[in-house]
């Protein structure tokens, strides 16, 4: 958020509302503004290799309404669906209000184990996943696991819901292709968000979705609400348009990775023996395994003493784990900061070590 | 959309924006913006004599998300509702969502039918009404049918959602007190909507929930969106506070009032014999019952060859009618507009009489 440019959002906000038809204050197009939705098929092309046509493009109210609708159209009650455990359970929600039954299927670091996941339930109508970074371990799916779960979906006629939520914070190495983009038989419904990218408080993402299923999602998107407010809409399409998106994407990537730096660097001298954070070529937090017998809620417990929030993997599981970890988010820091707050952790952690 | 104060606006947005907090500009509130909630309250109280505590609003995208989140929270599957026949048929998708059973309750000139709507299902789980005008015959619900409806609701554990689109358009006379007025148990979730007195591009409404219930339409909420976005809300937050939204109200009510005139003198004119349109205390778009032996889909086609758009009243309706009648929107035009197109109106139908 304190990288973001404000003046300028304000700026083309005053002109974009000045210059606003009756067409565009009225009940928009339910499926979303037009120009933006071409700006993010445009973007999708370049940046993430997914070709598609501005009208498969739905504009929604972030990446967790998106989801919502994904589960009203593609669940009946009683169908099964994979989620990634350990995973973000945000999730959970739409899809118990669905009706779906949850099967957790593991993770580890090619991302989620297809192989399991065919094991436990071979029917079940629709996997949930992070590929470009797992949430919250941070693993990137394979190139192989892709293809077998693309095999696997077109094969047991089960859609895959892909969220990247994250994938513009890529620090070095080229990313995989997405499973949209490699998706051959209209399997994969596409998400993506602008909250990490530009604002949490704009309430804007996407669906990309298979060509035949327009009209259902538009239908299922109706039930609930209207595409997004014009402005929003409007401005975030403007800001793509005239390159500013891409400058802010490199800016806050650079920033980023020297905040990530700072942590990897800080985690090396102060959190030896107590915490392993195994660098991470994406995203905007990292996994910290607990060493020497500390405990997930324990560590939780003494960081927050200390000021420092972190989460406990537990809070992402679905299922009891042997592996205590959790989870630092560094985005929202300086450099400075991330480093007084390890060497505090560090000096937190050590005395609770010492006095259990 | 003309009255409204485009240049007003974006000066506020910008301002708005450039003093944004970083807490601002993060995930908000689910809830909604703290301002807004209070300015809402605030209106609630001094134009509905709704008292309200500012924790019992929740900002929504819209009444359409408004009513969705009711009956994710307040229907099981199976449950009966009341809906007015005629009425909004966009509530049909969220209740059949919901899995509801729908049943039509006849209105009258008193609005909903209580007396019917006990005799067909006294044990319905909801009632969906529009009490401050009636959509689309612009009935107002008496006060004896506001305590019956109450009454029954009270009696039998049922739920009232009372849509109040747009009661800010009333011309002449006192409203009558909200059912969420009146309400002494708990039992009326209150819907308003900003569509019609700012924006429809602006995708905000509010639901004013029973004390109780807070939490529980909170979770509903999280399931599919989280607030709308901080800049719509707080620009309208600041329009309320600052005064411009009363005196946005007035100058609209005094337009549209100029417009409902001209519609009735050009009706009076043009369309005797033809069409009759009840004059109408509230609202921003009139019945025409059809006389003559004209029918409503004839009546509309011919209309819309002369560039007229009128709505069928079977488009309201689940059950078969035997008066037939069309629906017409004035508030979008200007008086001189609207005694022109009455003209043409007129000439079309009576060449569709004589031609029949």
């Amino acid at each position: 958020v304190d990288l973001f440019p404000t003046e300028l959002w304000a700026r083309l906000s005053a002109r974009l509302f000045r210059r606003a038809t009756p067409g565009n204050l009225g009940y928009g197009d339910p499926a979303g503004y037009p120009l933006l939705r071409e700006a993010i098929a445009a973007y999708l092309g370049e940046s993430r290799g997914i070709r598609c046509d501005p009208g498969q493009v739905l504009i929604v109210a972030g990446s967790q309404q998106g989801f919502d609708i994904a589960c009203r159209v593609l669940l009946d009650p009683g169908d099964s669906v994979w989620v990634e455990e350990p995973g973000y359970l945000g999730t959970r929600g739409a899809l118990l209000a669905a009706g779906a039954r949850i099967v957790p299927v593991p993770v580890d670091g090619e991302g989620l184990d297809v192989a399991a996941g065919i094991n436990q339930q071979s029917m079940a109508r629709m996997a949930s996943v992070t590929p470009a970074h797992q949430y919250p371990l941070g693993s990137v799916m394979s190139l192989p696991r892709r293809l077998a779960l693309l095999e696997w979906a077109g094969r047991s006629g089960a859609w895959i819901v892909e969220d990247d939520y994250d994938s513009e914070f890529r620090y070095s190495g080229r990313p995989l292709m997405t499973l949209r983009g490699l998706d051959q038989e209209g399997r994969v419904v596409y998400l993506g968000t602008f909250s990490k990218v530009l604002l949490p408080s704009l309430r804007l993402g996407y669906l990309v979705v298979p060509p035949g299923l327009v009209d259902t999602f538009l239908a299922a998107r109706a039930l609930s609400d209207d595409s997004p407010p014009f402005l929003s809409q409007a401005v975030t399409a403007e800001f793509m348009a005239e390159g500013h998106f891409a400058r802010h994407i490199r800016r806050m990537r650079a920033a980023y990775a020297d905040r990530r730096a700072a942590m990897l660097e800080g985690a090396r001298r102060d959190l030896r023996g107590i915490m392993e954070l195994p660098p991470d070529e994406t995203g905007l937090q990292l996994v910290g395994w607990l060493a020497g017998g500390l405990d997930e809620l324990n560590a939780c417990r003494e960081a927050a003493e200390s000021g420092i929030d972190m989460r406990p993997l537990s809070a992402y599981r679905l299922l009891p784990s042997d592996r205590p970890g959790v989870l630092l988010g560094y985005a929202a820091f300086s450099p400075r900061d991330i480093r007084d707050a390890l060497r505090r952790l560090g000096e937190a952690l050590r005395g609770a070590l010492r006095r259990s």
